[in-house]
């Protein structure tokens, strides 16, 4: 996985998750330092309907595999 | 909600997600400092069956919704 592609990637998510994986919502999870494979699961889950949130199924649903792999890498990395 | 409260309950999640909030399984989340309503509103999703997982179902089941409240200001007092 690719994690500055996943940065850039990430622009779609800052506004409620920050470029820095913190919250930006009282709502939104931190992101920041979260275990990558449960970041990936997460997002393959509203992808696919398994895991149900309005915003998270519109945000999940054009990513690709390559995409989500990218996006957990990059906000895993980040320091909690 | 009561945090020392919380704290004694999550002897039950420890296993998975420590009592430092830090995850002990590959795929398991990270819990310490993460937002105390998404924390919330993931038990009572478990609970409810509207989020699933088998393990996180089983163990939010039997939880009442002061244990849920004491839970989530528990570990998200946690440093991350």
């Amino acid at each position: 996985a690719d994690a500055k592609a996943g940065r850039a990637k990430a622009m779609q998510c800052q506004a409620c998750h920050g470029l820095d994986g913190k919250s930006k919502l009282p709502e939104a999870p931190h992101l920041a330092g979260q275990v990558e494979a449960y970041l990936a699961k997460a997002l393959k889950d509203y992808k696919t309907g398994a895991r149900k949130d309005e915003m998270m199924t519109m945000m999940a649903k054009p990513l690709s595999d390559a995409d989500i792999a990218n996006l957990a890498a990059f906000y895993s990395s980040l320091p909690p």
